[in-house]
């Protein structure tokens, strides 16, 4: 079983709206609510190729309701922790092909709360081959939470992704997690370091055992151990890059739940990015496209020692 | 017992914001949720002056249950039936003092749901003084609706007030309900008269007993089957319009219940819709300057048979 975390899980609304024009009244023609999240959407990803996932993290309110009403209905297994305060909207304002976004704060969660997590956290990382932690954490949630996720995964045996930010990302490397997934952002923002491979290294160096960083049309780049690969889809694609980070989090986590080779997890990862790029909704992929997707992807590998493979 | 219906009750969200940027994302600094629709704002300000007051009408999903979540946090009684639809939210984004807002549509009702609201209101109008009928019909509750309410209302000798607007407003006249309260748009959207006297006669000579029309910085317009009057506060009233016509709604129900003359009536209606505009959040009122408002309200006489009085 694959556990996706969702620590700081939201309602993603969307309000389709003809035009937007600032302090007026509208009237929203179309509107979408979806669980949401990173952690949720890499399960939806997740249980779209077909693996075995459990969706944990902290829920409350009558927004947590809401978030937990839509996962029942897509039929992903909610293992949810409740909180006392309300878990966050987000809203999209869509019109004219543009959106206007809008981030709650996330819950105070308390630290009887954060307990009670981690006590169901153990039970279920028992039981995962691999756990990815994803997204922001709420703002109670101490920021060396991941560190904390990921050292009791690992004494549970259970391997751990981290697709995190900014300072829970620097912390969660201490407790040397086997993979982080940062963007070419948060890659400059955890090293300040331009240079991808150079911040990558950086993030190796201070703990993560493996880096695979998504740098949009330039792929992505892929330094673990033993190896560097740059790997991108050969032909451009268009749409929606919402959600392509949780593809590529999704498809490395089911490669590491399947024991595929990196170089294989390379391909996939990219190839799945892209066919969530192609579709409007995060957390949903087209298979079919990410089928012809594989057979797009040109993987170079870039280490000095290997260049001659 | 005043009974207020919300048919169409909503959860109103108010995002603060720094600033609005359109095409951008906005972290909220600040999030309030609380239930909304008129009919609930006129039943928490019957509260405030301490009436017996029962909320009923429709609501359902998730934000169904977050309005009602916020109704017993505000102590209202809650009698609203349950819809399979969600019901409708409403935000206004708040930034550097002016507000966008966003209307969500309302739920689709059945007709099984609107049968079953109409033997719980039965039930309940047979408790009732007054009832309130407030605000906007969703999409699949007939047009007639507050005709059928008003009608079944005064079969119990429940005394009835309809705010309402358009055709919704129209089709209740034929129930001869006891008193209408339109704003001065309402006015003309209904007859397609400019001038508030002619036109408040028509709604009369449609099947309206009495219309109290609130004209804004020009006061109140209350015509009976007996007078005309027109009352107007003489200091100047700055501050938020929203929920001043619920306001009045709420004195004028209170009047009708306590049998004050309509003199009297149409004084605590001005005085109460002004004491709303002074406050920030449609429902709420500020009733020591209610009581100071209510020295301040000028009413004259305005009927041809009555202007020696």
């Amino acid at each position: 079983m694959i556990l996706t975390v969702t620590l700081n899980a939201a309602l993603d609304v969307t309000y389709h709206v003809d035009r937007l024009v600032q302090n007026t009244t509208h009237r929203v023609e179309r509107v979408t609510r979806r669980a949401g999240g990173k952690g949720i959407n890499v399960a939806q990803v997740l249980r779209t190729l077909g693996e075995d996932v459990v969706v944990t993290g902290l829920a409350g309110g009558d927004t947590g309701t809401a978030i937990r009403t839509d996962l029942a209905r897509r039929g992903l297994t909610d293992e949810l922790v409740p909180t006392a305060a309300e878990s966050r909207g987000t809203l999209a304002v869509v019109a004219d092909g543009d959106a206007t976004g809008f981030y709650e704060p996330g819950p105070q969660v308390t630290d009887a709360e954060w307990r009670t997590f981690l006590a169901r956290y153990d039970e279920l990382v028992a039981a995962a081959t691999v756990v990815a932690l994803s997204g922001s954490l709420p703002p109670t949630v101490p920021v060396d939470g991941y560190a904390t996720l990921v050292g009791r995964a690992h004494a549970a045996g259970c391997a751990t992704i981290v697709d995190a930010d900014g300072d829970a990302l620097r912390a969660a490397l201490t407790a040397r997690p086997g993979l982080v997934t940062p963007n070419r952002d948060e890659l400059f923002g955890a090293t300040g370091v331009h240079d991808p491979p150079a911040a990558a290294a950086l993030l190796r160096a201070e703990g993560a055992a493996a880096v695979a960083a998504t740098l949009g049309a330039d792929g992505m780049l892929l330094v673990t151990e033993e190896d560097s690969w740059r790997a991108r889809l050969t032909d451009a694609v268009a749409g929606n890059p919402t959600g392509a980070g949780d593809a590529c989090v999704a498809a490395l986590a089911a490669g590491e739940a399947r024991e595929t080779p990196w170089r294989g997890r390379l391909r996939d990862a990219v190839a799945l990015s892209a066919a969530a790029v192609a579709t409007p909704v995060a957390g949903e992929v087209d298979l079919a496209r990410y089928t012809r997707n594989r057979e797009a992807v040109s993987v170079e590998v870039t280490s000095a020692a290997h260049r001659d493979r």
